[in-house]
């Protein structure tokens, strides 16, 4: 076992565009547990959109990572030494600790049933699936013969909320980038038909295939593509809004959608929500979503880079849109 | 009584900010009413924001207004001859009829009770009161306790959202432009502060006002106001979207919010309405609101023009923001 434990510190608030120099690789002892504790080994770390927000020098629903602290994310790990009375050494667990190779946990963190492999426990199980669970069926309600839209479609978020639209009796339609991830989301996850925003009008696309408007726009994007669902909006629509990636790197947040009245006369209902409120229903949906899995109702794909050293690189495919579903990346194998 | 009607017809489709000429005042006959029908002598008529989008030639929530149509409006009047049972000469009757002297009605036409005087009748008992009541009660639901803020807080829907919030027992700050206009909000209407957005920061204001956040949003006006009030949202905010008069003579629609994604830090909800999807429920509102004026719970202004020449000027006081109150112009006294 190494003696060091690798992890990423924040060095600086990015300006626009994430930068790998934002970050500092940092060697660090491992740490030994107190009474109550368990050292984690961390095979798995995972990337969300969201993330990109918490490196910003501003109140929000979580408190900003400080400068000099290890970027904060989700883990999979191992247990390798454990002072916690439930927890043992072999033991695979989750939390949120963060850009490192070792870390302290304590009964916080959870543990992932034997069986469940990495990168279901890391996508739909984890925080991405469970935001697509509450905000299409919580907020969105799609209903049997609605027309569902969903952005950033083939992403781990989107491409769930879809599947969750389909399972509840709605026509869905994905958009996302590149005839690859369009591909993916009708031939393999079940949705109806999908848009390619990189190389067609997307306005005049949803126009075409939802004639008859869209009942529920589930949005990951913001931007022109929210402004596109918003013109196509069916009476008493639903906008769940679940994220604005198009918006997380710029200095300065882009204007919004200039027909925010077609709320008004189309009787519609933009609501956002954050998926910590919901811990406490967690198992509850997470048995749902793990049954459609074992059905193969809800199809997941992961993308899985390598290495510790390749965490800023692996965060920044989330904005270039590199990745297909579920950006992860492994740091070590389980051991037996 | 005169032998002609004289009425405003639409000439033009407005190019930016609405203007006299886009309309053409033309001398028709005074029609005969058939079986079924009564003929109205129009003792006022009501002008609303929302009637600038009537003007453009688009879908939406009903028909635009035709070119060399009656220009459509609330109006007020008196049955002059009846061939409409139940309907006498004299009778006080409300309705759509628009811009003209006279106009032939039928059973869709309202009557208004005897000792409720003409600018009651058009402002808080009418579409603006109306939209009021369940645009704050049903979307905003306010709460004992909480902060609500206003925009076109004088107007004659802001002024009745803000003190129906109040009669809630909440707290109501509201947005108007000019002295004049805020004295009458915190020293007439109940308002507890109000903020002159002609001379004053919004957005600090509202800080500096709600330093717990605003609870519930009451839109006129959209725009930089919209942002504003985003920008102080509270912990699962609502923001009721009734009208964006800022935008409504814009040829190309101004860009929204930069801020949208504090619906998603805030779990905030922002819904837009239509007051004809209440119709049904209109003389439970009316009679509370009735009420509630008895009671000096909510005062009205109305600003109150003459002639029927002067239409198109009149309703141009709305988007010059010079109506203290709703909007009105008075075309006849009615006959003893």
């Amino acid at each position: 076992m190494s003696k060091v434990n690798r992890q990423w510190l924040l060095r600086a608030r990015p300006m626009g565009m994430v930068k790998e120099s934002d970050f500092e690789l940092h060697e660090a002892p491992i740490p030994s547990p107190a009474q109550g504790q368990i050292l984690v080994r961390n095979t798995h770390l995972a990337f969300e959109p969201a993330m990109r927000g918490w490196m910003e020098d501003r109140a929000s629903y979580i408190p900003p990572v400080g400068l000099g602290e290890v970027m904060r994310g989700m883990t999979l790990g191992q247990v390798v030494e454990s002072r916690l009375e439930g927890y043992a050494p072999g033991d695979v667990v989750t939390g949120m600790t963060g850009w490192q190779e070792y870390a302290l946990g304590d009964a916080g963190m959870g543990k992932i049933p034997s069986g469940v492999e990495a990168p279901l426990a890391m996508s739909v199980l984890a925080v991405t699936g469970l935001t697509a669970y509450f905000g299409m069926l919580d907020l969105g309600k799609p209903q049997p013969g609605e027309t569902v839209v969903v952005s950033g479609a083939a992403g781990a978020t989107g491409s769930v909320a879809g599947q969750l639209a389909k399972i509840e009796g709605s026509r869905v339609i994905g958009i996302a980038g590149g005839a690859d991830k369009c591909a993916w989301l009708t031939k393999e996850a079940h949705f109806d038909a999908a848009i390619d925003y990189k190389s067609e009008d997307v306005e005049e696309r949803i126009r075409t295939l939802c004639p008859d408007g869209v009942d529920v726009y589930f949005d990951n994007v913001g931007g022109t593509i929210l402004e596109a669902a918003l013109a196509n909006l069916a009476l008493r629509a639903r906008v769940v809004m679940c994220g604005g990636i198009s918006g997380y790197n710029e200095e300065k947040p882009p204007p919004g959608p200039r027909n925010l009245m077609n709320l008004v006369i189309q009787r519609a209902r933009m609501e956002g929500f954050i998926i910590i409120d919901y811990v406490a229903r967690f198992p509850e949906a997470a048995a749902e979503l793990v049954e459609w899995v074992r059905e193969g109702k809800i199809v997941h794909q992961e993308d899985v880079q390598e290495g510790i050293e390749n965490a800023p690189e692996t965060f920044l495919r989330l904005f270039r849109g590199q990745n297909l579903g579920k950006q992860l990346l492994k740091l070590a194998d389980p051991a037996d």
